[in-house]
């Protein structure tokens, strides 16, 4: 089964929201947990535990893990593997980005079968051209797994990059378009492609030279719902045609709840998304 | 003391050679060590020892470490405290790029006293905007490290998005250009940034909107050198008046020498640096 069949069928079976698991120092010291890597997984796992069954998707902030060296990526390894035995998909957002054998290295190393890190999907940043993806896209195509590359972020820096005009089309608007032909074959009409793309929810689309139109298809994972401004409820207004393969991120603003809050917080979101039919 | 000052004094005291700690399961094969977490630490501690006194700089490629998951990370914070413990300079290559609180998390990581994962600069990946950059800068500096922001990158697919422009600018020059004010205060003049770019040895600089004059100050990290086709003897007239702050990168031709070769592979290409004088 591909990765854009498995995620078809999640969001059909669970509605399009995706809980991010960012345990930053802030998120930590509200949650009453320590600042180090028994923090971080702790943190991860009482996540995990609050959207199994209750989302189709995780989105694990790699940073957040880093930043405890060795012992955080132990931490992570857990959390990845409660996350897949819960029957969740997990993107890991990784944000990667690199060319020949260095980029398969990172491939291998997040979407490969059986990696201690191995994820259904990962972001990854194509500063280096959508081109030097394909080595990348193939060993995920041979494993089941997707990409989601970063096109028009919710930052307002990012125009400076993806607003730029080559042959008339902007950075943004070519990578869409590239990341379409790393799906092979591609998929069937209707059908979801395995690699998507990252598409703020804040953000002005035209200001980067992109319409919803160039997204029908694709999978879009989409920060900046709640704490960064987004209404979940407005999802369908802001994607359009391109809305049924929206996958709506949420973080702060569900997380923020605490330990004992989170669960119904992610239930009120769902309870927003559900709403706007 | 700033990265900026350190690594004018490394470069004039060893020259600008910089040794990449590379091991790609072809290398680990060739020396005859497994392809697993032991074999990268294995591999990374005897590169250090080989670029001890010999070079200023090395450059651990953090995805061929990041294969291994939590052990490979656990291999590269012993070959960091290893090559710090050396003497040698440490750029991480990393190519993180991210917002906010998670690219503060980045930087922490990697850039903070006392972190498992401690280098003396991090490569990083600007597609979501060099303003972005501004926290990771600002926590660098703090701790006397430094930043090398993915600017013209030595592979084809580069041009995509690093020849686009936009208001006359092409995105290699921006980028040239908006890390220039990362450093702050401004270094004195002649004195070196304490924040570069990463510019590609082989890639035609007109190509992508840049000239050399652009980069005169700042550090340059340019791979492309060895293996990927540009000749150590040439560096002066591939980035002339530049050519001052340039570390020259190798990573596959000397380390295809095996263990037993690396330490003089390492001396042949400098004598092929210190000959073009």
């Amino acid at each position: 089964m591909t990765f854009g069949e498995r995620l078809r069928a999640a969001l059909d079976d669970r509605g399009p929201l995706c809980v991010g698991i960012d345990p930053h120092t802030g998120l930590l010291r509200n949650w009453g947990l320590p600042t180090d890597a028994a923090g971080v997984r702790e943190f991860g796992l009482r996540v995990v535990e609050a959207a199994a069954g209750r989302v189709a998707v995780v989105k694990p902030q790699v940073a957040f893990f880093e930043r405890y060296g060795s012992a955080g990526f132990a931490a992570l390894e857990e959390v990845l593997a409660a996350a897949r035995a819960a029957g969740l998909l997990v993107i890991g957002d990784a944000k990667r980005g690199d060319i020949g054998s260095t980029a398969d290295a990172y491939a291998a190393a997040w979407l490969s079968a059986g990696s201690p890190l191995e994820v259904d999907a990962l972001t990854v940043s194509p500063y280096l051209g959508v081109g030097a993806l394909g080595g990348t896209a193939e060993l995920a195509r041979a494993n089941g797994k997707g990409l989601f590359v970063l096109a028009a972020t919710s930052n307002p820096e990012g125009v400076d990059v993806q607003a730029a005009e080559r042959s008339g089309r902007s950075v943004a608007a070519a990578i869409v378009e590239q990341v379409r032909s790393l799906t092979e074959p591609a998929p069937a009409a209707g059908a979801l492609a395995s690699n998507g793309v990252v598409v703020g929810a804040t953000i002005d689309l035209a200001a980067v030279g992109l319409t919803r139109e160039s997204l029908v298809g694709l999978p879009v994972l989409a920060p900046g719902f709640g704490h960064q401004g987004a209404s979940l409820g407005d999802l369908d207004q802001l994607f359009g045609p391109a809305s049924a393969s929206v996958l709506a991120s949420v973080s702060r603003s569900v997380l923020g709840a605490g330990p004992q809050g989170v669960a119904a917080a992610i239930d009120e979101a769902r309870a927003e998304l559900g709403a706007r039919a």
